[in-house]
């Protein structure tokens, strides 16, 4: 045991924390990182310059706190989400992971269960530590798809008071089909439980998919959550946000911290917003790269899950941690997620998409 | 009950929750606004042109997540603290708030008790609350003060994991003297308590007053807890920082979110601190004013508690409700903390203070 780590356990830490590393991918500086779902497109230059006037107008009044209710911005997402959603069914916190612990806030707690389908998001079993929530699985199929009737099933066995179904799921990429959202949503009634659609990656959806917004309507349960941080290229901004029945929204209000969101955050949210067409711009071309790596993963006799997201997750490696190395010794970052025989990857631009298939090609 | 109250109550929300209003001052629009402690000094054009350049240039690269460690920001704080501390033992969040309850998620939670001395920082049992740790109180004195020995013995008698000693206090705006610190370390070594100094307005304090990162050296449970929302005049951004040993902030990095503060957050304090003289200018100019409505208080046969931060927290009134009501009449918002005869108000410009004085005279 490392000095440092001897002297960490002798502070009062919290049980379940003990013996654990730090979540987060490998911050490694090559020159194609495709290991993290970024959109590796930069900002165009419209939207940069707008995000910068926005910011150098809003730091004039730096020194008094930000507007608590961040109005404007709930209005511009709103705006953006359509379905007749207003100021009132839109909530935003510093990523999606802050408006997800926030949820577990208000919703889980000691005594309470979070219902989710591995393998997907990896931080929700840490947010469910970090709030004292016990955290309960249910199986996918074994091509990883998950059905209404099982994914029901799972809910009413565990009587789970919070389910969060990911979706496009992350690692695998699939979307789940609205009858999966339905028959969960009514296997919930019986316990109250509140359902989180998280769709991080909606916008980069196959035409014609569904999104959960189109049955917010009559479901008070029901959430859906999103973020700036995948089609809108703001990772480095930390917008995420989500829209529910306005009840929902006031109940976030009792656990969020005052202030919670940065005038500067506010700022450069609501300045990509009135941008979102040239930001969006790029998600064409994602999805058109996404799908020349399914279907040239597959003349390499790899076995991609169907995606809609900007990543695709692929069996069939015979020895993942070999192939990853290889890639990264070639200076293409991607992403071993601990599952047997399947890597990662996130579709970048279409230079770096060349890079990593040629790469790859040298390895399988 | 209104309908939206109604249906909140059928959402499934935490026992704790129900029937909460949220927590906030009220945001109102006057003219002279001395009821939240803010820094009522505009950002020196220096430093706006330098936060809006630096945030520029960040905005490049917000495709990308931020770097994890904001390695740059937790340099130039260890800088501008002294002490000999280093990155090592600083950390950072999204406000003094954050900090705290990232504090809580890895020290406090079931089981576990945070103890404070009330009239107090009125969101420290609302963290406690959010992290399910248990809130108890000590007594101060009668004129609010604080002495080595109650202070010792509150940590002895409820065996607390954690203590926060806020120094100067929010409201009365005394600071303690560091031998109560030293009490309460050496009280808690038996339980291994965890204590916070919560120095959010120590840059306001009287010449000579110590704080509490005089005695981090040797002090591996001790943490000193500040924000650049204050003296700093950046409320707006969102920055609350701490110094600690390296292994209090390795235990944060087991609850932290992944990329919590952005790239523009970090961009901003860096920059900020950057230009720390010209910031801090103004510090010198608060104080003046402090030290002035403590007088001209005095002189009114009011009874305003010492002050080491930017803030008056004043007894012997005998309506404070009316107080309050006239001063916002005459365009002065101030703060009633809800103690009996007395109400707090923020030091501002000698304008906004003068603004405040004459209301008073003609009040009281």
């Amino acid at each position: 045991m490392s000095d440092q780590l001897e002297r960490l356990n002798r502070l009062p830490l919290r049980d379940n924390l003990r013996g654990l590393e730090p979540y987060g991918a490998p911050q490694l500086h090559v020159p194609v990182l495709l290991n993290v779902n970024e959109n590796t497109h930069p900002l165009p230059d419209s939207v940069h310059k707008a995000i910068a006037a926005a910011v150098e107008a809003a730091a004039t009044g730096l020194n008094r706190y930000p507007d608590r209710e961040f109005t404007q911005l709930r209005q511009a997402l709103a705006r953006y989400l359509g379905h007749g959603l207003t100021e009132e069914n839109v909530w935003a916190a510093n990523g999606s992971n802050e408006v997800l612990q926030q949820i577990l806030q208000a919703f889980g707690g000691p005594g309470r269960r979070l219902l989710s389908f591995p393998p997907t998001y990896s931080m929700y079993p840490l947010l469910a530590s970090g709030t004292d929530t016990e955290y309960v699985t249910g199986a996918r199929s074994s091509d990883f798809s998950l059905t209404a009737e099982a994914a029901a099933r799972a809910v009413r066995e565990s009587a789970a008071n919070i389910v969060i179904l990911c979706s496009p799921n992350n690692p695998t990429g699939t979307a789940l089909g609205l009858d999966v959202v339905e028959a969960v949503y009514e296997a919930g009634a019986e316990y109250n439980t509140m359902v989180i659609v998280d769709e991080a990656y909606a916008e980069f959806a196959h035409t014609g998919t569904p999104s959960a917004l189109e049955l917010l309507q009559g479901r008070e349960r029901l959430i859906v959550s999103r973020t700036m941080s995948k089609a809108f290229a703001l990772a480095g901004a930390r917008v995420g946000y989500l829209a529910a029945a306005p009840e929902v929204t006031d109940a976030l209000r009792l656990v969020r911290l005052p202030y919670h969101l940065s005038a500067i955050t506010q700022a450069t949210a609501v300045a990509a917003l009135d941008h979102a067409d040239a930001l969006l711009a790029n998600v064409e071309d994602i999805k058109g790269q996404r799908d020349r790596i399914v279907s040239e993963l597959t003349d390499m006799g790899l076995r991609p899950a169907p995606s809609d997201s900007n990543f695709v997750f692929f069996g069939g490696v015979s020895n993942p941690h070999a192939v990853w190395q290889g890639l990264l010794d070639a200076g293409v970052l991607i992403r071993d997620v601990g599952i047997p025989g399947h890597l990662r990857v996130t579709a970048g631009t279409e230079a770096e998409t060349t890079a990593f298939l040629n790469r790859l090609r040298e390895l399988v």
